[in-house]
């Protein structure tokens, strides 16, 4: 059986992805928080799953190095030192590092890329999303995350091509801007849709999350996954075989 | 057979009115436009639908008044000092007067007033618009009108409650607040939603213009309903049983 | 601080119930099941919540009237005799029975019911419910309660007007006639949308449940509102002051 | 400038694509129709664009042969023997023969197949089409050939993992199906949605027709592509690029 170690095993994800372990049939090998030593929990797990904070990830990818034990990173707010750190680790041992972990974001992603290089500047193309009340910030990094995949698509670069927060008087649409709108209420887990609006037709490619149980869920698939895989640097794609 | 005169019938919406006033079985009594002596055109005519300027409201208002003819007004960008013309006017004939002809936004906009006055402040108010990629200002008149509505129905003033063009770090939702966002592309008609966010579940109320021809269509209609009722100032809501 | 008991405690139902006793700020007073006395139960509770099974409701509704508490009854499966026995105790007791015990659901079929009656028989009205891949009959309770709403609405009767599980040669639509569609797929809690479609134009109400928490939720709002009504008999409408 | 011929030029269909031709930038060579000799139309054409019937097929191949130019065939209702005839004429020259000529959904059919090969089985997937009033079959044309994507990329046989029209007690969902689900009403000119329904999330792809005018826009924009192509056959496919 799979022994998974869980990093960033206290609150609500931790609690999410000690169920996943256990709904796909592997073995919690245990958790690590802040201010443990992780070199135990390396010792005693097949691969690691790590949503803690960036300030543990260089020690957390030394102990992994060491132990010759792939790790999947979900943690946020990675900066470009910490990529670094990464891609060192990742000459090592298998690493799989993805800003969001659900496998429906990810397919998503992949379908808005194609459907952006081959539909053609004249559909535009706009995102929008909806999460629960209490975020703080817009528009979401999924949201983003789709967006880079839209300019990857269409081989423009997004931040000179985003058009966001709309009000008042904007001027008509800037051709072949990516638009991004947001909305908050109640206890929204997460939407996404993308839109494509051509001339008298429209195709949208939508995600809805009902809770936030797909990360975790995603997760520990993803590390199954990465435990069959040789040394280098991976994100959910290859999960899903794209 | 009702005879219907335009005033504004020039232009796209012109020529759609023209052809409501046709399918709805009437008459075209004839079209007024800019420079034109309007009196010609309201004495044989039973009813007048304006869709021409705010310039030329007075002198159309003090001719209906003359020869007792019952007009609705569509005409967009009126101020305050065109609202007095408007109930003077009222005293004498009778005057519908709103800032959109399609029957189905005017019945949302009375479904979320009702919706929002009954579901309390802990079911949070988005409402979400889409418009071809030529629209210059947002949010749309409709978004803002079904906003009001809303903010009616929970006895709160719009302005001092609205969150438009999230963007950035814009911290939790305020409470009772009412959301904006616009989306803009293709050759959208016109879509409005207004999403009540509660806890774990949302209720959306979605209005879908195919064309345009649904404001011609709901201005006839008014037209017709109008001439069978009192002087006095009316809405859409009346042609709705509201 | 209000005692609230729960007849039908054990089961997911029951325990998403005494979550929501206690995230309400109430007292949960104690559960009874399947072969239970429920006299000392609803001794020691102000207001009771059943979802157990009809076949106990005769027995339940006799101790809550000998003790003279309120009931709020969200038991599927009720006959005709089921009926009568509620609507005698409602001579003595205050008892609310409802077959959705949703907020959202509840405001929805209240709004459909306002649209159907307004908008009149020449737009289409077309109810789709999605939910996930274990149930197994179609359309849903809560699409049937809907269409039961917009039946009212237009003052028809349903059963004669429904056109259900089109396929094949179909012929165009009978006028006049309530449309059910039927989607089965992964965990979806439960949505419903009600189409009302017009000449260039639609609308669309629509309800989304994001987990079974909602149920438990309105049943514990209903519950503390029922405490303060006379005898008689209610539904959810009273709790929202339709 | 390029000569486009329309064969089927009388009706909406004829009227909307001569329109699209102009708006494309083309010269409209003329157009035939039912009786009439298709060779003085081919002979001025540099590619002719066939929306009339299958009776009239084998001529106008034949002439097209003859001429040497290549056609874009729209017409619907085609036999086995109608494909072996297109076959034979796409031996001498460029033919692509299409049952949909809009862009949109031969892009969502395409993102459809690739979904359906990643996602797995543990994603149901349900397709849900709206048509006008007016629709005497269901699912329609395109919910199938959405659905004929769904299993190619699924490697499944479609006719055996359909399930269509649910009604009454239908048990759970078969593992591995297709559903399809058909809502009429008002002047819908064809919404398509394919759900993806996993555990804890969905994924929608959508397609919306504002109105017929995208089937002749995607008809002409196939007419030109296909001018720059060797003999053979031809789907949207190849205009699309995939």
């Amino acid at each position: 059986m799979t022994k998974i170690g869980i990093i960033g095993s206290k609150g609500r994800m931790g609690a999410a992805l000690a169920e996943a372990v256990m709904q796909a049939g592997c073995e919690l090998s245990g958790g690590a928080d802040k201010g443990d030593d992780v070199r135990p929990l390396i010792a005693k797990s097949d691969v690691l799953v790590d949503f803690s904070a960036p300030a543990a990830l260089e020690a957390t990818l030394d102990a992994c190095v060491t132990a010759g034990k792939p790790i999947v990173i979900g943690t946020t707010g990675l900066e470009e030192r910490h990529h670094w750190l990464i891609d060192d680790a990742a000459a090592d041992i298998a690493v799989l590092q993805t800003g969001n972990t659900s496998l429906g974001v990810n397919m998503l992603s992949f379908l808005v890329e194609e459907a952006a290089r081959r539909l053609g500047p004249d559909w535009d193309i706009e995102i929008a999303e909806s999460h629960h009340r209490h975020k703080v910030d817009a528009p979401s990094g999924t949201a983003l995350l789709l967006g880079a995949a839209a300019a990857k698509g269409r081989n423009i670069d997004l931040a000179s091509h985003s058009e966001r927060g709309r009000d008042g008087i904007t001027g008509a649409r800037a051709e072949g801007a990516i638009g991004f709108a947001s909305l908050r209420g109640g206890s929204i887990a997460g939407d996404h849709s993308v839109l494509f609006a051509g001339e008298g037709e429209t195709m949208t490619l939508a995600h809805h999350a009902q809770d936030r149980s797909i990360f975790a869920n995603g997760a520990v698939k993803a590390a199954i996954w990465l435990l069959h895989q040789d040394k280098g640097r991976y994100d959910m794609k290859g999960v899903l075989g794209l």
